[in-house]
């Protein structure tokens, strides 16, 4: 959604704002009021664009899943034509730096809470769909039915969102290090010898 | 650890409502004055047992932890000599199952954020390793290898936790739900076949 004019131009002020801020110091710290006195607007404007601080968390976090789309698609470009195991590694392990090189931005999406009640926006889903269909390409030569693929997808997602997910707290905790990316290699490569004769 | 005398009945009974307000409102709600004055005692009693609140919240965590542990023995025992992909299955849908009765306290142990700079306590990794050791009972037939064991257990561990996490996720969000128990057996069924061929 590219807006003209100084709405256009307040969103991408306090968007490149809020994004540092979150990659610096966590989501929670992204407050309506800090925002506004860095963009030099007031919190009045800033809601008129966003709607609420969680509209404004939601756009960016829209942001970071389409920064997170192109890396794993430059990653999946890059793998060319290894097999299948290779390019389901490659994925997953674009997954992980991703998250490493911009955790504020990832735990923003994952971690953050809507207000209770409030629904995803459907866009929020589009951009979801749009990620799933990057793994479901990789294995739809594998499972044809359209149900299954899609499973198989999510599934596979959830995975290695799961491995991640730990690395992350970690990273952020202290506790002894883990090979994650061994662990996301593991399960890439016993899952992808099941998909083969599922 | 057991305390006889009046410090093991203040611990007690401050675990007892603490574990109420962390699955009624989230351990976010457990504060250390609300939860002094529930039981009767002063803030300074409740840290001279506990440390501080994290060493309450992580003093619930090792019990959230053991219930958990009970609960995948329960379900393994059931299993019976069922196959192998039956017994992972088992454990895993009741690890999510676990997760939906005991939200709260589920997501106090994998929400929570420790202080900066605050490693886990020994016991809370030991806890962990109990739990892994479930898993790598049942896969060391297939693996040999002791590192490898524990490596796929983690793998295995974490790809289950990944689509526990994002079904509390959606619960608590409003999104369309998935079907994440079915996500789970398909994960564990291809993750199986490969294991066998590892």
């Amino acid at each position: 959604m590219t807006q003209s004019g100084f709405r256009g131009q307040l969103r991408e002020t306090v968007l490149g704002i809020a994004q540092r801020i979150v990659e610096a110091e966590g989501f929670e710290a992204a407050q309506a009021r800090r925002i506004a006195r860095e963009a030099e607007c007031s919190v009045g404007s800033l809601y008129n664009v966003f709607g609420d601080i969680d509209g404004l968390i939601l756009a960016l976090n829209a942001r970071t899943l389409g920064l997170l789309g192109e890396a794993l698609a430059a990653a999946i470009a890059e793998a060319g034509d290894a097999s299948l195991r290779q390019r389901l590694e490659a994925l997953a392990l674009c997954y992980l730096r991703f998250a490493e090189a911009n955790h504020g931005r990832w735990a923003a999406v994952f971690r953050h809470r809507r207000a209770p009640g409030r629904d995803m926006p459907q866009s929020y889903l589009e951009d979801q769909a749009k990620l799933l269909a990057l793994i479901e390409r990789e294995i739809a030569p594998r499972l044809q039915d359209k149900g299954l693929c899609n499973l198989a997808a999510r599934a596979l997602f959830g995975s290695i969102h799961g491995i991640v997910t730990l690395a992350m707290d970690d990273r952020m905790g202290g506790t002894a290090q883990n090979d994650y990316a061994a662990q996301i290699r593991y399960i890439v490569g016993i899952a992808e010898k099941g998909l083969s004769t599922a």
